[in-house]
């Protein structure tokens, strides 16, 4: 019988805001083994609920500066105002033992690490509409208007760089989008490109 | 709502004999629209039930040649002492349609269209074992004992190849290679490389 050993594979997944990729990665881990989220390092604030190590690593901005003096950041950016940063170990620890990541990061950023990582997968969630996404927002309740503002003008130019990812999920309807994400992930796992041994 | 224009997929599956790639291909072809059998060129005779145009086109050795000699192939090969060929135009014509195609091909041609299509898709379908070839292709009767030894050992030369494809399908459980193709399928249909244009 066939056996198959391979590299763990980085799922890039980026999205205007209130595209609802962080719903779609969660429901997909709770359909699939063998995939977890890549922990970002940031400054900004933790939100209620969010827990340090596991939804970000919490940091102080010289904390952070210290990570990036000693080049342990794939990539880092500030983004509305806070540093943002995927230390690099975790990532090449994980995959190389065979895990599958989701690292959930800003555009800006996918594009570092999709260079970086030749082999990484770049998925960019599209809303379908600037309405939807409006409406996403302001449901949160957690922006105040000049902060929404800014954010819809960040997601229309974001928007215009999908062509640097390698697959456009759309999510309208929030069940197909994660049964697309599964076939994604699913697909993925069968290329022959990450493959270290086959025995036969 | 977002609106998407894209090109057809050209999905070139291939494997050994007797790993019952065409049969997972009929099962997705239930499953999912807009996909269909490329129609290959041959010399070989119709086996009882195969219809002309539809399974193959199949031809004299006259008229193979005249379509050698107008390039109206994307490749040819003797396979088993007959001639199979690609018809060039009906893959461009289809595809520049929208209309996803799977072409059913040995691996020699498999190489040679992916090469000349480098948007194809190449899928490679594993048998679990040798001796499931060996059980398969005795099973369909078909075989002469001579013939029988030569798909074996032209299977193995095959399977020593499979990295020249982008998947590698493992055909163990029927209704697991058919999901996992429709995974494929699925994926790849996501993918911002087929896409013309998107409204939004």
């Amino acid at each position: 019988m066939i056996k198959r050993n391979r590299v763990g594979i980085l799922f890039v997944i980026s999205a205007p805001s209130g595209a609802g990729k962080t719903s779609i990665c969660r429901a997909v881990m709770e359909k699939r083994e063998g995939i977890s989220f890549s922990v970002s390092a940031t400054t900004r604030p933790p939100r209620q609920g969010e827990v340090n190590g596991k939804d970000y690593l919490f940091v102080s901005r010289d904390e952070f500066q210290q990570m990036i003096d000693r080049d342990e950041l794939a990539e880092w950016a500030e983004v509305h105002g806070n540093l943002y940063g995927t230390p690099l170990l975790p990532l090449v620890k994980k995959t190389d033992a065979g895990e599958d990541l989701f690292l959930d990061i800003d555009v800006q950023g996918a594009g570092k690490v999709l260079s970086y990582f030749p082999n990484s997968v770049g998925i960019f969630v599209m809303p379908p509409s600037i309405q939807v996404i409006h409406q996403r927002l302001k449901g949160r309740g957690t922006e105040r208007p000049d902060e929404l503002e800014r954010r819809i003008s960040a997601a229309k130019r974001e928007i215009a760089q999908f062509h640097m990812f390698h697959y456009l999920l759309l999510n309208d309807d929030f069940e197909q989008a994660v049964a697309d994400m599964c076939s994604i992930v699913d697909a993925e796992r069968q290329k022959t490109a990450y493959l270290r041994e086959v025995w036969w």
